[in-house]
């Protein structure tokens, strides 16, 4: 693990992650880059002293040469190292499990995907989202015809933490590396959650916006990044859309919900209720379709418990790790890409969201005009 | 009445709303322009004969000729027909109580409204959904500075009927004045539902826009009008919103919500549950405020049985009859208009109404782009 | 009208309800033994001044020699007076819509429901959230066969008006009638409210309990009368129940929740969301059934407007006032009961519901005894 | 781990929450008397051959006498082998980590309760949803006296699985442990997870019934034992409470619903949607407490992610292995029980429960007679 030290809020949730379905063990780390941190946080986790790394170089290329070296590192760093430590452990050829987004930069996330397909290894991105049964469930329905053709849809992605006094602050605003653009790339608040609720949108509707128009706002005073974005969509079927992503809204925990309309019917979902899924027909009654009651490879695949035992968001993002252990053992094995772990969202996903950015912003810039999406 | 026949579901509604509190008889009506139709609906109705007219204009003058003549008129004809049947009573000094949109023409709004001004008229337009008491309670608590200054409002209004087979055909697109810009207006969905959501938001927030961006949609084959708008709004105070009405949301019945985030805490009233509204501290907890429970004036004044007894739509409508008879009685009494009827919507609002209609229709026709709103 | 003078909420809401589907003209009253208040209460309806009684023998006997006499009375009395009005209007040829529960023993509802056979008259029972056409169309579905045989009955209808300070004090429990076993018969909230939950339970499932057992209390210091009851229900089919209904369930409005399970389904509805009835199959996923969707002779007969515009309690109570005006026409016409208001509770019911009371009140004092419940 | 060999549900789960929070490492196993399977399956867990045990005393004795032995046994048998085991492992001086219910009599319970007292071990019985933040919120909250008096509790446990037709087989019925008296004991589905509703119940009020009346039932042909059960409750100061559970509830799927009515306010917790709980004060509006937004350091201790990212089921269940490996811990260090263990559920829980079951079969026997709870 890369980044993570004591009192990172991301990275202790990574190590649950990794742990619950006992596919991974944690044994190295470059937890800080403070070397006293490092050794601490390390330590805590009972890592052995000589796997406490403050460099991530030095441990890419000291894991790569030990027989008993780490087979995949977690990256839980802020953005702008997202690249630099990917790059470093797949050119030590250790396969990446990395936060999202994938970077500050297209190009740099173009550079990790080819890097990635060239070193043959395995990069899954945690958009974490995607992990829940009832969300794998919404896309396989999506993909088997069930709501006829995508006709709509709508994303948000609400919380209302950055409203807090503390967070309303110049002072955290200056220091806290969300609002600098050289650690956490040139949007904020659409980095940070809006690249997650556009690759839900993607990863459920099964199809790509080609323009999109958008406002970017930030409430805050003397903030330099948005802390609020609102999105209009358009897709090469004809489809519209609305994608609005804001860390200011007040009374909003962890919003994230997601509505899709076909012709024949619509799905919602909402991430703090993830143990269900609602299917409307057109002109008819909505079903409450619920984790492990719902019938569907994709849904079973990604469930541990019975329904009516409600499963969450530690699940859905131990979900990742294990499909991505499941992808590591079938390379190293020399198997395929195991069919069941298709959902697992990788580099590429990254690089998608990448260009949402570079649009969203180009945008705003043009004063909200229609821009395409490239591909 | 005018319009109303037998069969037309708006006017069975109007003629509910005014008998519920017992402020209104129907006594007279041109219910239809085909003469046995009238006579054969004001039949129904138990009208006298001789007061069942086939021509509205014939109507006005021979009720304000009568000494038991009409003291207001219900308008529930097409759009197009409001402004000359409001005119025709306006000039014979009688009340108006009109459905929305207010006409066709911002121009036919601003004469109407210069008329009832003139005339010393009640003009009542029945934007039903300010009639609910939680709709007052939630304007009453941002006035009173409950949930601090408005940052953020979203409002959507969501149907599917138009999504159903039927009316996809060419044959009723062709026939049903709702798609024919002669009788409708300009613009479809965006007149018959997006006019409420307009109104609706600007009610609670207790603000209007100064800049709004469109983007219009027909998603019907052949379809003259659009069926589905989406719009984002720009307060003069800095507030961003998002507006979005659609008659082709697949499994939506009558999904008319709003929220209002402010800087304190925000608000969420659904339609389809019209006996509560969701306030949620920055921060903090959700309460779910419920009508008999909450204490405040206007709610009271809009409710006529006790919490946990819901009440619905008809209820609703029914007290925008109830205001606007107050302030006809007051009126004839030489009094000044009751201040508990402050709530009520009238020509003024259809104004603002018809200006939302003409900026979309500006704003989509420039490729979405931002437009002033005239006030 | 007898009773319900200024102030009473329930007179209120039964005149509402026979004016809402224009079935009804309230022209007389004995609305309270006050004579000035009687005719003041009457004036304020715009009763003719002779037609303001305070006697209910005098207004039976005036109403039924007079050429425009009433066709039917509403009984809107304490409990005691039930029977003894009925009966008095009875006998001069009236029609009678009463408030439940039908009395204060089940000797007097037996001859009621004599009276009203030998009388050919209607007799309503004001059961009030039978009116639903959800409900009706539960028990639609129920007798379709639908949910399959009824295994499990659980109903409860909780309110926590009377745990309010100003019901708790000696005074209240003194002086309101619903504690005083002459007014209001040998039980409190069993009679208020545990007769509803009763007669719901029966109306929905199409059974009737053999066997009960009991539990009466009164959380009130120095009541006399109980404010919460809870039953064990058993069946000849041998399904089981419970009902629960308490005055002193603190923070509950009007909570009146039913359900029913079937061997293929279960249904449950909530009075206060009484537009929609969830229907589970057995091993599968809720449905949300809608008013206004759901396909239903029943329902459909019971709506006023279209799906997702809300009807209320209020639509639920003109609905038996409809449907009594529906029966009286055709005894009238000498044409046999409508088969479409076959839903209106009658004296029958109400003789249900007294002996519903008796049962509970012999188990009860047999310390929670199984009790036969007679039929 | 005793018992939980491959394709033992409850076994995987006790797994799952041994190791989310990393305060245990699954070293040894008598997973199976078949030599086999046990061997198997300990192999499939990466446990050392030899640790791989078919007999739990030869297992308890070799552990004890490792140097790196276990610490702690987890016992995942059918219910009449809990006793013989606990008290096999206790004997050797390890800790037990026990599902409920404690065993088939109150005589082995009472034992069991000494041993562990005697030899000053933990002994952990995994009522989980005692684990769930917001349930250890809500006994906060009773304790501290927000919901004033309790006055009534609700409690009920609604399954549908036995309603399925497998289920319903005489073959199922006559193999499957849960309906033999000698492995499940005296009761079925009151032992299964009626006591659970009873734990939880307590848990939360802070108190236990004096008395009770219960009603068994067997709606499955040929069953021995019950699958439904309800009971009526009665609390030393008067309060008054119903508890419901039964495998046989159509469309339930682990519906356990506990509602606490106080002299103040009231509470509701639903296991299915276990990030919320409901407080209502008397006479006003509902709040919906969430995890993670509340503050409480009950609530705090067992919260692992914040506010909209849900935690569930496993996050629960692992609650209980940490409170048990704190405990442990301080044993083992001479320290006092820590303070904020003091929610885990232990053997003196468990025999209330066996206790509980003895009532319930006293009071249904007796033809559902009140019956004392001995404590």
């Amino acid at each position: 693990m890369v980044g993570g030290g004591d009192g990172a809020f991301i990275g202790a949730v990574h190590r649950i992650a990794a742990r619950l379905d006992d596919c991974y063990e944690v044994v190295a780390g470059a937890l800080s880059g403070n070397a006293e941190r490092a050794l601490r946080s390390g330590t805590a986790l009972r890592l052995a002293p000589e796997r406490c790394y403050t460099d991530f170089r030095a441990m890419a290329q000291a894991e790569a040469a030990r027989a008993d070296g780490i087979d995949a590192v977690a990256i839980v760093t802020p953005n702008h190292l997202h690249a630099p430590v990917a790059t470093a452990f797949m050119e030590a050829g250790i396969h990446v499990i990395c936060d999202k987004p994938l970077g500050i930069s297209t190009a740099e996330g173009v550079a990790l995907a080819a890097l990635a397909r060239d070193r043959n290894l395995v990069f899954a991105l945690t958009h974490t989202y995607t992990g829940y049964p009832m969300v794998r469930h919404a896309r396989e329905l999506v993909a088997s015809g069930a709501i006829g053709d995508v006709r709509l849809v709508h994303v948000e992605y609400a919380q209302d933490w950055m409203a807090e006094a503390a967070m309303q602050s110049d002072e955290f605003q200056r220091t806290n590396w969300h609002n600098d653009p050289a650690k956490a790339g040139p949007t904020g608040c659409t980095s940070d959650i809006g690249t997650h609720a556009f690759h839900l949108v993607g990863f459920v509707a099964g199809m790509q916006p080609s323009e999109l128009l958008a406002e970017l706002h930030a409430f805050t005073p003397n903030r330099t990044l948005d802390d609020h974005v609102q999105v209009m969509l358009r897709y090469p079927n004809g489809a519209r859309g609305m994608l609005w992503s804001s860390q200011m809204a007040t009374g909003c925990e962890n919003a994230l919900k997601l509505r899709v309309f076909g012709t024949k019917a619509s799905l919602a979902f909402d991430q703090e209720n993830p143990n269900e899924l609602w299917l409307t027909p057109q002109g008819g009654c909505a079903q409450r379709l619920t984790r492990g009651r719902v019938v569907g490879a994709a849904a079973e695949h990604a469930t541990r418990v019975p329904s009516g035992h409600p499963e969450g968001y530690l699940e859905a993002f131990a979900q990742l790790y294990r499909d991505a252990a499941a992808r590591i053992h079938a390379l190293k094995a020399g198997l395929p890409v195991p069919e069941e772990t298709a959902d697992l969202p990788t580099v590429d996903d990254g690089v998608a969201g990448m260009r949402f950015i570079d649009a969203v912003l180009a945008s705003h810039r043009a004063g909200s005009r229609w821009t395409a999406l490239e591909r």
